[in-house]
């Protein structure tokens, strides 16, 4: 499947807005330039974006998402702005149409988008022309999650960045938890299959339910958690939320009785397998400490990679001559 | 009328509290600066406040007048600061002078404040000493929007930025909606005719009384939105909001038949005259998608020489003896 | 005392985490760096953090003390993030510690924490390895406001800024209003006696009880306001919160007789103290405006002071290699 052809509205090639768009071309690319970027001296570094204005559109609350991107632009020299929900003009009733056409007249080259509606960031995309970076759209996607996952285990796992269809074949990722609602999810599952990995998704039938199959051929599910572990090479466990589980009538202790990735559980089942995260965790819930901040956890590189990644989202979009 | 005459607490002459206070001379250098600084390349530009300090104190929420002000500072090097109201010591019962003072004693140069009170901004500069930029109080004045508006007319118009009282002669402007409760209407209606220009005020009595009149002589009422508009060289439309028209038992069907600017009454009683809104819009409303995004309108337009306007009075603010 | 055998578990030097931990001779170091980046070029200051990252961490609302560190990270060439409680994570439930992993997995260099809770500074500190100013926690400690009060005195007093047990031997610090939930009563009352000074803590019992007295040793309470002003060189007022006097049975008017400081008291009774306050005041209940802004009141200067200090606590905290 050739991705841009699938989203035809795609206007201007430095967007992310669904991890489809993207080639594995392109991505290997992207993992090349978060490599220079991470890399080079700060003065040069500063000098990529000199002046240039990233706007951040956010609709919804993300300490990490917003800080990430922020510190990646403001990295490479550019200026930000940020608008969130509760200073906005949403409050007066102003459509996404109008805000983004704002930011494009203000100066605006890029915006990143993070919205409580799936699909906001093509509306956004389409009316304004402008690079849209989708920091997390609904129940959607999150692109640039998938990205800094995959980079995560390149680097874990000793793997080429120059990505075929074969890159990650053996490679068996379980992605556990309230998969149901989680964009992570559904990026990671859309992502990793196109490169060869095998993606068992898990969890009890509220927070997974067999629709989530219809994401990429070739995902499968597992509701035993363990058995889903025994087989995998990368857990990648998903935020637990209490009040989502006792409005499914779940109770916590049988969750934590199935599903918890605590340090006895990793021990027995999956004594190598790499535990990734993409926050915020719900410690003593989804994971438990020993886990978390054990030598198994790559929970914080995620989120070091996550910066890497977003700085190379912003050169690519905002300088498409040097990045071609 | 002089206008410096008619404010005698008007310390620093870099301030902006109300349109009367700037002379034409004075509006004429700031039209040209803005040139100058829209042509600049950006690393001069840069340069222009690199070091200084603008504290943008909010105490309303307002994206496009917070975000235009703060981009224009960053885009002239200066650094930022914002206090919102969410976060500030007003919630501790601290007083606008002390709040001001405080932004001096921490290197503030210059203050951008948006209040809910009328005349804040006139108890802020007598206090600090500051040059401070009105940029919304009540529903008093809201004078850089009255100073991008007339840019976009003359730039539109075609007509000299070497301003005098006759620079607007034969353009007569139709302001229309909720003129009772905007500042922009009263900025703008008490510019306008100094440069010569005839201003209609139109709307039903609960939204544009009679005592509107009373802002500056030779401003006319007139009831019949397409009275208004045959006459029109501008047509300059103010947001609605539906709870107001709600509070004042107003249908919004018959203010929408009555006073929206839709294609159809455009094209018939209209078709040439040049479509403006301070936005936010409230789409379908007092304005159509149509008009809103068609050829006469230079909505968007406005936004663009907000930033211009705004670097402009920033600039003049903080570098006097280069702006005498 | 050695400051830091007091707290085995700062890890990093940089940090500033209660006033214990600064010794005088450190003290003095700071002091002379805070006069050295104030008369510095500015091109130059802006050079001394070009690049380094710094994250303001505030779960509590603050406008003089997250302005103050933020324009000194900014001063100094920083790039800054901010993370308040109404963005962040710990909506999601998210932990200090994963907030503070997350911060330094994403470059953050030092961060600047404002807490709730009583102690906060010291477990971030302890997790994630880096320099941490504490900006004030719960009603435990105000580190950097004694440091910018002292600072204040000093000038003020003409003493000398190479400190000596004996710097502040015949001053009289008089700390009146609610010492009961003030850190910055706290950490006054724990830095100036080792200088020397004498410290008297002023109130009724509900609003300074004698369990204040056990900070430091040598600390004494009158509540008699006029006795202690009388006896003091400064006057430290605190703020008085309204809801707080009436949830105690206060009655406002009799706490105004008592303990505001006015300007008949003030000349009646000490016509030459040095009057000082935190911010933000409540004018007209703790102290009125005459003595906010007569001669007497160093009030402002104590904003700039902070500044300076916190430019020199970051600048500490990021090169220690020169600051050693």
């Amino acid at each position: 499947m050739s991705p841009t052809a699938a989203n035809p509205h795609v206007s201007h090639p430095g967007s992310l807005l669904s991890i489809h768009d993207i080639s594995l071309e392109q991505i290997s690319s992207l993992l090349a330039l978060a490599n220079d970027l991470e890399a080079m001296p700060h003065r040069e570094r500063m000098g990529r974006l000199d002046g240039r204005k990233v706007a951040l559109l956010f609709y919804e609350s993300s300490t990490r998402t917003r800080t990430s991107f922020e510190l990646a632009a403001k990295s490479l020299g550019a200026m930000t702005t940020l608008v969130s929900d509760k200073s906005s003009s949403i409050e007066k009733g102003e459509s996404l149409h109008d805000t983004g056409v704002t930011l494009r007249a203000l100066g605006a080259e890029a915006i990143i988008l993070r919205s409580n509606y799936s699909g906001a960031p093509e509306v956004l995309a389409r009316c304004t022309g402008l690079p849209v970076l989708n920091a997390g759209d609904g129940m959607h996607e999150h692109p640039s999650q998938a990205l800094l996952d995959l980079r995560t285990m390149l680097k874990r796992l000793g793997l080429s960045e120059s990505l075929t269809a074969n890159t990650l074949n053996g490679v068996t990722v379980a992605i556990t938890g309230d998969v149901r609602h989680s964009r992570v999810a559904r990026s990671n599952a859309m992502l990793l299959p196109r490169l060869g990995a095998r993606v068992i998704l898990c969890g009890p039938p509220e927070l997974c339910p067999v629709e989530a199959l219809s994401v990429t051929p070739g995902v499968e599910i597992e509701r035993d958690f363990e058995k889903a572990l025994s087989q995998a090479t990368v857990a990648m466990m998903l935020r637990i939320q209490r009040e989502r589980l006792a409005g499914l009538d779940i109770d916590t202790g049988e969750y934590i009785a199935g599903y918890q990735l605590n340090a006895e559980r990793l021990a027995r089942t999956a004594p190598k397998v790499l535990v990734m995260h993409p926050g915020p965790m719900v410690r003593g819930l989804e994971i438990d400490s020993a886990v978390a901040d054990g030598p198994q956890s790559a929970i914080e590189e995620q989120v070091t990679h996550g910066l890497a990644i977003r700085m190379a989202l912003l050169d690519r979009a905002l300088r498409p001559e040097t990045n071609a």
